[in-house]
């Protein structure tokens, strides 16, 4: 990994012992996307950070100058992925907002994750849930120790889960959210629907261009209806389309409609074509 | 503020950018009162950090050598509070759990807070609800947006909350939990009961204090029932009992049973007697 980390204007060579965001996730996070030096999706992540940051009440670097070094850093990356993540910077003892935020800020860049297996994913319910938190829903922010859990649940040495890619998530009320590090979108009764974000879970990036490519419809969800789904695929920003194939013991062939999108994506946005 | 950082048994000059405290706030921390260079309740503290470190599956470094740092850190500090953060130290993009996990801990030394007013708090109802998660429930996690967001409620230009010194939080199933960073204990039919905390909330050491000394109840209570209470005060591990003297409109006289309290946790813990 390759690091640049920012106070306000400057840069420096490390997060400060008092930084806000060690103490109490009090920070907003972006990962994009990154094909030949740039991340196409650029705009809409900003957007979502401004969003949440406005929620947050949390001050945002410059625009124009996260974006140079962001362009600097990613120079000599062909395909990868940035994280950028802002934090309320330094701060005293306490939850109280500092008189004056200067915001921590740290971009880098990584390699873009596996492909899903012979383009398909394989899913598991997780046991850990979602707590209903509409402050913070469909916020990117870092306070993230369920996901922690959820995701600490298999890739233990237990054989029966050693072959799930991602877990699903309900809430405390049973209604489902998404994925770990996805959105979901199931094609019910013939037509694609997703879970609301109001009450908990990430307003994604890619989660908005296939709601708009597919006029979906956001609802709730039981586990039920997702496992009787005629199918169902995950998505987000670095990965793109993700076509499930086994939700447990479920198991879904490929779907015509999931394959197209997959193409109207990578038509649209041509880095999601090159990571099969 | 001064601090020490340590990854490991190594101290180190700053946290990596990379730290899973600051991605996720995937970490512990201890706020400790410190009294003639010791820190008095340093086991009961640290028995709650291992019950956490336990449920999160984080590692934690060797209590021997913490307490050696926190030592030194306090030499020459006669009352003043000490901060222990524990994270889960470096690691790559993504919520799943590194394979080794080597501790990022940060030790630092703070002023006490200000006395409260003629020894009396004034409390207010916050807006913001605390999420039910039993995952998260009585642990000390590093996962306090909804703290931080509660605490700015106040604070701000507004005039009518401006006398408010700490604030009280409800649930979203509207069950008081506690103020942002104290317990709460009110006296309810003659009874001392303070808020379970196996859905949301702290479980603090003075509070562990209290209920053994009062032989209090864990109840759920409603905003009626702390509002008809004859008395309430808050807790925490660094200022002790703080009697309540108004909640919103809502004023209490002082109540013996909470002067009493007061002398018997000075004479059970001296530093508790110094700060007024």
């Amino acid at each position: 990994m390759s690091a640049r980390i920012f106070v306000g204007e400057r840069r420096v060579d490390a997060i400060a012992a008092d930084d806000r965001g060690l103490a109490y996730g009090d920070g907003l996070f972006e990962t994009l996307r990154v094909h030949r030096g740039e991340a196409p999706w650029w705009d809409a992540h900003w957007s979502r950070l401004a969003r949440g940051a406005e929620r947050l009440r949390l001050s945002l670097p410059e625009q124009a100058r996260v974006r140079d070094q962001a362009a600097a850093l990613l120079e000599n990356v062909d395909a990868g992925a940035l994280k950028l993540i802002v934090s309320r910077g330094s701060g005293g003892r306490g939850y109280a907002l500092p008189t004056t935020n200067t915001p921590t800020w740290i971009l880098s860049a990584h390699p873009l994750p596996p492909s899903a297996r012979a383009g398909s994913t394989l899913l598991r319910w997780c046991d850990t849930r979602l707590s209903i938190q509409p402050a913070l829903a469909g916020l990117k922010h870092c306070n993230r120790l369920e996901q922690v859990l959820a995701r600490a649940e298999w890739n233990d040495a237990a054989a029966t889960h050693r072959d799930a890619d991602e877990g699903l998530m309900l809430d405390t009320d049973e209604c489902v959210v998404g994925a770990t590090a996805a959105n979901l979108f199931a094609l019910v009764d013939g037509r694609w629907l997703t879970p609301r974000i109001d009450r908990c879970g990430v307003a994604g990036v890619c989660r908005a261009w296939v709601l708009s490519e597919l006029q979906a419809g956001e609802v709730r969800l039981s586990a039920q209806q997702i496992e009787s789904a005629q199918a169902i695929f995950l998505c987000n920003a670095v990965r793109g389309i993700l076509p499930v194939a086994r939700l447990g013991e479920r198991a879904w062939a490929p779907h015509p409609q999931v394959s197209a999108l997959r193409d109207r994506l990578a038509a649209a946005v041509p880095m999601f074509a090159v990571n099969e």
